[in-house]
C-alpha cells in the first residue's frame, strides 16, 4: 500500500482526495460505482444536475497532454454545473521557472476548489495534494505509471454492469504491457479491493514488472492458455512512448503473441468481455474485428468514465 | 453531385447532416437563411436562447488548424446554450495511434450529440458521419478542398440582405485560386442552388478547377472585363500554404493582375458589394482601401456567420 | 503621461477601458479598489452575481503567452456571468497573414464586447483599442514593458488591505529588473496617482530604465539602505527571457546582491509585507523562506487579482 502524503479519507471516512485505489476500502469503492451508476443517464446530457457544483471551480492541471481524458473530466463537471479552468502546463509558467507547487498554489488563490491533475511522475499528484490548504481537493488523473484510479473505478463500474457485483466469481485477465501501466495498477488495486475471484496477467517477460504490483495475481506466460475460462479480458495498450530502447517488440511479433484475435475470445468464457482504456492500436494488441465486436464493451467504458468522474467530483466536493 | 456515405437529410426532409451544399435542395438552403435572418440580433449576444440547447454537448473536433472558424462555431453554440469541447487533434491521442474513427466514438461514447469537424481531407467529415451512431450529428467546418458549407450559407446571407431574395437577377463574380478554394466550392453549389443569374469566374489558368467544379460558371481571363456589371465581387484568399511549388504566383504579380483595387471596384455594377471569406491577405488579392471602403461587407459575412452557425446547429440538432 | 489614440474615460468621467494607470485619476483607481474589495469574497468562488455580464462576451486576446494572467481574467469573467472566448494567436489566422487589428476586428463582428489583450509590443493594446467600435471595450493585460495595470491595481488593492487606505504613509520598494517590468511601471503609476510616501527603486544599474519612468523615485544602490523603514517590498521578477545578451546578470550574484533574504527583510519596517507579481524564481530574485514566510503576501496578491479584475469588467462594460 503506497505512502501517500496525505490522506485520502476524512477522519468520519469519507473521501477527500482520490489519489489511487490502493489501500481504498471496498466499500468507498463500492459507494462510488453506486453513486456513478446512478449518474449513468446525466453523465451523457441533460441538465438535471447543474446545480450540484455550481459555483464550485474545478481546474484540470495537466503536467502531461491527454486530451481525451481531460475531455472526460470537463464534461463530467460541465454535467454537475462546475466552472471549469483548463490549465497546461506545457504553454505556461512553469517554463518560466516556476515550481509545481507554486503553479498550484497561484490557482488555489484564483478560488479553484478541486485539481484534476495528471503528471508523468509517480506521485507528483499527491505531492502536490500535500502541499494545498486543506479544503482543496485532488483527483489524480494519472501520475507516471502508478495510478489511474478513475480508470480503474470506471473499469469496475464496467465489469459489475455485465457481470453483476460478486466479484468473487470473476476471472479476469489482464493482458500486455502492465510494466508501463498504471492502468493496469489501478485495475489490480480494485479488484483486490472488491475481492476479485481471480487475478491473472499475461504479457511480454520484459514489460512485466518486478516490484510487488502482481502480489496475489496470477502471472502466466501464454496467451491462449489465460485465456481460458476469463469472464473479462483486459488488453493494455502498448505504451512505445513510454519504453526504454530495447524494450519495444516488433509489433508483428507483439501482436503474433499478444494480439487479441477473434480466435482467443473463443478461448474465453463464452460471455467474456473485451476491454481496452484507449486509445487503441488496432492490429498491435487488439484486431480490429474484436475491438468492435460483440464481446467488446470499449465504449461503455468510455461513458461509464464520465459517470465515475461525476461520481468522484461530487464525493470530493462534497465533504 | 457527391456520392455522400451518408444521407444529409432525414426521410422527412429535415437536415440531419450538414456535410456539403452540393445537392442540397434550394427550400432547405432557403429555410436555414430564413432561420439564421431571425437569429442574426442573439447572433451578437444576449441570453434569449440559452434554453435552446441546454444539455446538448457540441464537439469542435479540428484535425487542422481554424480559431476563427471555430471560434464563430463556439460562440454560436455559447448562444444556444449548448455545453461546448473544444477538441485538436493536433495535441491529442491521434499521436498515440489512434484512429480518426475511434477519437470521434469515444467522444461520441462521451455524450457528443454533434461534431463540427474540420478536416484537412476531401470527404473525412462525411467519413466520420458514416461511422457514427444514428443520432449523432455532423456539420462540416472544412474538409480539403470539398466544402465549407456554413460559410457558402452565409455568403448567401450576406447577398440576399444587400441584394434581395430573388437570385436570378444577380451576377456575381468569384475571383481567385478557385482551385485549391473549398469556400468557392460551397459558394458556387449555393449560388446554383438558389439560380442566381450568373456566377463568373476568374482567376490564374493554373488556380481554375480542371474537374466539374465550374459548370455552369462563365470562366472570364481579364478582371476588368470580368467585373463589368457585377452586383457582387467576392473575392479569395491566395492559399499559398495549400499550392504546390511552382504554382506559387508572384505576389506583385497576382496582385496587378487579380488584386482587387478601387478602380476595379468602378468597373462593376455601381452599389456591387465586395466580400471576402478571410483571413485576407491586404496587399495581394485585395487592396486595403477596398476591404475597408463602402462596398465592402467583409465584416457582415463574419456576423452572418455566427447566425448561420446557430441556425445550423438548431437544425441538425432539433431533428 | 503616455499619449493614447483613445481616452480611457469616458466624457462622464466613467472607465471606458484600462488600457494603462499612466494618468489615471486617483478617484477611478480609489473606485475600482473599493469595487474590488467587495467583490473580493465572489472572486473566489459561488454563483452571486452570474447575472452581472449574463450575455456579453469577453475575449482574452493573447498574442504572447500567459496562462496565469489569462486564467485569473477567465476566471473574474466567468464569475460574472459572461460568455468567454479565449483567443490565441499563436496557433492562429495571424500566422496566415491576417493583419492583429483584422483578427480583432473579426471577433469584434462576431459580438465580442470586450478585449483583454496581451501583447509583446509597448502600445500595441491601444492601438487595437483605437481601431474598434466605439463600443467595443479594451482591457490592457500587459504590454511590452509599458503596462500591466490590473497588476498595478491588485498590488494597490493588497496595500490598502494592508496598510489602510492612507497612501501618504507608506514608504514602498520596489526591488529587481525595473527596465524589462511593465509590472514596475504600473505599480510606480498607481503608486504616484495614489500619493504614496515614498517610492524607493533598487536594482542592477543595467536594468534600470534611462527614460523618465523613475520620476519622482529615489533610486538607491545597496538593497540594505533601501530597505530601510520600507512598509512594502515589491520584488519583481529577473525576466532573463526579455533580456538583451550582455545583460543577463549571474543568478548567484543577482542572488547575493539583490535577492531577498530574511535577513534583508529584517532591515524593513517591522510589520513589513512581501510582494512579488509572480511568477516567482525561488532563489534568484527571493528566498523560498520569504516567499512562504510570514512577512509575504504574494497569494493574496492573486486572490485580489480576480476581485480587481471583476471589478474593471464591470465597470467597462457598464459604461
Amino acid at each position: 500500500m503506497t505512502d501517500l502524503p496525505v490522506p485520502q479519507l476524512q477522519a468520519d471516512g469519507r473521501l477527500r482526495h482520490l489519489l489511487t485505489l490502493d489501500g481504498l476500502p471496498a466499500d468507498v469503492i463500492t459507494r462510488l460505482l453506486d453513486e456513478a451508476q446512478g449518474l449513468r443517464e446525466q453523465a451523457l446530457g441533460g441538465t438535471g444536475l447543474r446545480d450540484a457544483l455550481a459555483g464550485r471551480t474545478v481546474c484540470t492541471l495537466f503536467f502531461e497532454p491527454s486530451t481525451r481524458t481531460r475531455s472526460s473530466f470537463q464534461l463530467a463537471a460541465t454535467r454537475l454545473g462546475a466552472d471549469i479552468l483548463g490549465f497546461d502546463v506545457m504553454a505556461s509558467s512553469a517554463k518560466k521557472g516556476e515550481t509545481e507547487l507554486d503553479t498550484m498554489r497561484n490557482l488555489e488563490a484564483m478560488g479553484v476548489d478541486c485539481f484534476i491533475v495528471r503528471h508523468a511522475d509517480n506521485g507528483a499528484v499527491a505531492a502536490l495534494a500535500g502541499g494545498a490548504r486543506p479544503a482543496t481537493r485532488f483527483i489524480n488523473a494519472g501520475d507516471g505509471r502508478s495510478a489511474h484510479p478513475t480508470q480503474g473505478l470506471l473499469d469496475m463500474l464496467t465489469l459489475r454492469q455485465r457481470k453483476g457485483a460478486d466479484f468473487s466469481k470473476l476471472k479476469v485477465l489482464i493482458v500486455g504491457d502492465v510494466k508501463h501501466s498504471r492502468v493496469a495498477r489501478s485495475d489490480i488495486h480494485a479488484l483486490r479491493a472488491l475481492g476479485a475471484g481471480e487475478i491473472r496477467v499475461c504479457g511480454p517477460r520484459l514489460l512485466l514488472p518486478e516490484d510487488d504490483t502482481l502480489r496475489g495475481c496470477r502471472v502466466m506466460r501464454h496467451l491462449d492458455a489465460a485465456l481460458e475460462d476469463v469472464d473479462a479480458i483486459m488488453m493494455l495498450r502498448l505504451q512505445r512512448e513510454r519504453m526504454e530502447e530495447g524494450l519495444v517488440p516488433s509489433l508483428e511479433q507483439y501482436f503474433r503473441e499478444y494480439g487479441l484475435t477473434p480466435e482467443r475470445v473463443a478461448c474465453a468464457s463464452p460471455d467474456a468481455i473485451v476491454m481496452h482504456p484507449g486509445p487503441m492500436n488496432r492490429g498491435v494488441e487488439i484486431a480490429p474485428t474484436v475491438a468492435d465486436g460483440p464481446a467488446s464493451v470499449i465504449l461503455d467504458q468510455v461513458s461509464n468514465g464520465v459517470a465515475v468522474r461525476m461520481a468522484v467530483l461530487r464525493a470530493v466536493l462534497a465533504s
